[in-house]
């Protein structure tokens, strides 16, 4: 879809929302389409979704549940509230309670709801996630951006949050501070001994910490550790079955509050019972068959992380050998590269942007990812989101589960079962090494 | 769940949420269920949600479906967009594209996004449904009310409107008229005629016309007229599944635009991609069922609308019996009664205001209703919305089922098929002669 404010003529927009475009991850899907039909060969690397098929027993508990048609409490059903508290204690050993989780149609409008209502600014370590700083911009929140280096693996460090703090000068002011980890777009993750020190820092300054766990459950060793853990009090997680689960075009995510955030919950519940009034009915009652889990799901999720870690660990190595600086991931399914070794040889080539690179090595080479700068990273800085999913995973899942779990996968695994991906990261490799 | 905002703590809220509560319609819910909980029979009254199943063909289509999940494009399935197009020119005969449709989940959040990113003020005649008001206070718009009357069946007359645009004096300003019809909450309509003369004075001030037609498939005649066919370039329609179709909990509401307001589509689908992102996917495919329509979900329909058209003649005799003001309703399911003829007798119960009276009524007879003041009537007026839905409605069903449509109801239907309703709507008019 064009963005019509291009149009010349009067027309009355607020001008926080004027000229916003779509998110650029759908944006690019759109670009694809439009590629595939003049009949070009494009490897999808934008949007970040699923490959996964939702499990079956959550599939058979939608359609158990698709005569419900009540309106739901808004702030969601109780046994799925339950379930989701549930959940949370026994994977991430946090203490939550049903009466403070907040189920949404995503968790990127729960998390727009916070920005609404939570009046302070928001505190962004960077790359991260593309719907964080248009949603402040639409609300017309403050932006404080912290840039992380590939050297920190992308993270924000203890003594970059103090450093910060400091130079603010303000102590108590209202802050957001927003943590995604594992990490989209750099699919790496933080230490339990780094959250402890932020927790700390956090604490001191009474932040507000939303801490951005949609893939935990996709940590590639099952070792996801939350910040919760350090900081209870202060701490937000946010999830919800879109990745774990490979259910995103369902809509479902979900907040956990610590209970001293019942003002922040109940500002939400109100705002969504004047918008969205409550989560479709039969996806709720799905979701709890989700989050209540069982060997069914768990041995799914652990053939998932196993598929992912190994196209993963490919990908990073393809690109490595050609000399791209780039981490092999720990969890999702994104790996964030940074082409700077090959800034002349651009440069030769007119290219001087990460815009410019992504835009060029589409039209190139049909190979579609998202620039540095969609993750405000700064706009010359030659990094790039590659979102490994453009492979079938239905299929990928029936190979992995002829392997026994506690084998590892045969070296021809990734070429079998993601061809186009390999193909695709090896296109990427030649084209930046010409 | 309650309003937090009580508690007296330092807390960081935008003060245009500050304070808002839920939506009295969802409140009032949960004051019932307390009333319940102590074993107190209550007439639930208040929440307008219809009683009837989802038409079978519909479930099906969400069973079919329930394995997909994928995101969908931001502003629709392209199938789903198509049907509604459709939908809108067999039944309204209005000239609808498919690409000028909109897909939102539920009318209320495509409704606050147009109210978001439209940079105008609202024009509510009143009594109107009880978000309006509370959107435009989110986002801090400018609300102007036109009061309407009883002996106008509670609709803007083309003077009252002429008269408004004239005192404000600023003839290009942006505004935003919303109509509502069949009304929530009075159950009235707008004659072709009146909409015609609307339509005049909307064209002349270049109004955008928000016409909500969620109700439009329940007018009682099956003779609903949409504005759009008076004022097709300035008029969104707002439409959805929620009420013809049973599937509020659904949640899956659509907007159709003229073509010269596809700066208002885009800018509402760049919000809504940095918000919800899409509407769930197996929703979508189950809905394009819904407005495909046909033979099944005609009969449903005709059957729905005429056990709504016979409760409500039943009730509003009831109440007229009694003595009370009250116009039978020609769709939807709501009655809007004054009890101004009893103001004297309330006063001497201490009754001045419509939240006293409804408060009052609860507390001595357990009928539970809103007052006029949640439609944005003065709090003095002693109106109040009856939601006459709480009965079983696939055992109504049934029974309309044996009787030929071209057959009258017998004259026993309603007590026979809502004994609680038309038991509550007898407790009202014995608890105002009292």
């Amino acid at each position: 879809m064009q963005n019509g404010n291009n149009n010349q003529k009067h027309i009355s927009l607020n001008l926080n929302t004027r000229g916003i475009g779509q998110s650029p991850t759908l944006a690019i899907n759109e670009q694809c389409r439009k590629l595939q039909k003049k009949g070009r060969t494009v490897y999808r690397l934008g949007l970040g979704q699923s490959p996964f098929p939702v499990p079956v027993p959550v599939v058979e508990a939608l359609k158990m549940h698709a005569h419900e048609k009540d309106y739901l409490p808004v702030a969601g059903l109780q046994s799925l509230r339950k379930a989701v508290a549930q959940f949370h204690r026994k994977k991430d050993n946090v203490d939550i309670n049903a009466n403070h989780v907040l189920i949404g149609p995503g968790s990127k409008e729960l998390l727009f709801l916070l920005q609404l209502v939570f009046y302070g600014d928001i505190v962004l370590p960077t790359p991260c996630w593309v719907s964080y700083a248009p949603q402040a911009q639409i609300i017309g929140r403050k932006i404080k951006y912290i840039h992380t280096t590939y050297k920190n693996k992308w993270r924000l460090t203890p003594a970059q949050l103090r450093t910060f703090l400091k130079k603010e000068n303000d102590h108590f002011r209202p802050r957001l501070l927003v943590l995604n980890y594992p990490s989209n777009p750099d699919g790496l993750t933080y230490s339990a001994d780094d959250l402890e020190k932020i927790a700390k820092i956090a604490r001191q300054h009474e932040l507000v910490v939303l801490s951005d766990e949609i893939y935990g459950q996709l940590h590639h060793a099952g070792k996801h550790v939350s910040i919760a853990r350090f900081y209870p009090e202060g701490t937000i997680i946010s999830s919800g079955i879109s990745k774990w689960c490979g259910a995103g075009g369902w809509r479902l995510g979900t907040f956990a509050f610590p209970p001293a955030f019942d003002w922040l919950l109940y500002a939400m519940a109100s705002v969504a019972s004047e918008t969205y009034t409550s989560v479709c009915a039969p996806i709720q009652y799905a979701a709890v068959r989700a989050f209540v889990g069982g060997i069914v799901i768990e041995r799914y999720l652990w053939h998932v992380r196993r598929i992912l870690a190994g196209i993963g660990f490919c990908s990073a190595k393809i690109l490595k050998n050609a000399g791209v600086k780039v981490h092999a991931p720990v969890g999702g399914f994104y790996l964030f590269p940074d082409f700077s070794n090959f800034a002349d040889k651009l440069k030769k080539r007119k290219i001087t942007t990460g815009a410019a690179l992504c835009h060029k090595l589409l039209k190139d080479t049909g190979v579609a990812i998202l620039p540095g700068a969609s993750f405000q990273r700064p706009p010359h800085e030659l990094t790039a989101r590659i979102a490994y999913v453009n492979f079938d995973g239905a299929h990928a899942l029936a190979q992995s589960e002829t392997i026994p779990l506690d084998h590892p996968l045969p070296e021809n695994f990734c070429a079998d079962s993601a061809p186009a991906t390999i193909e695709a990261i090896q296109k990427i490799a030649d084209w930046i090494k010409n």
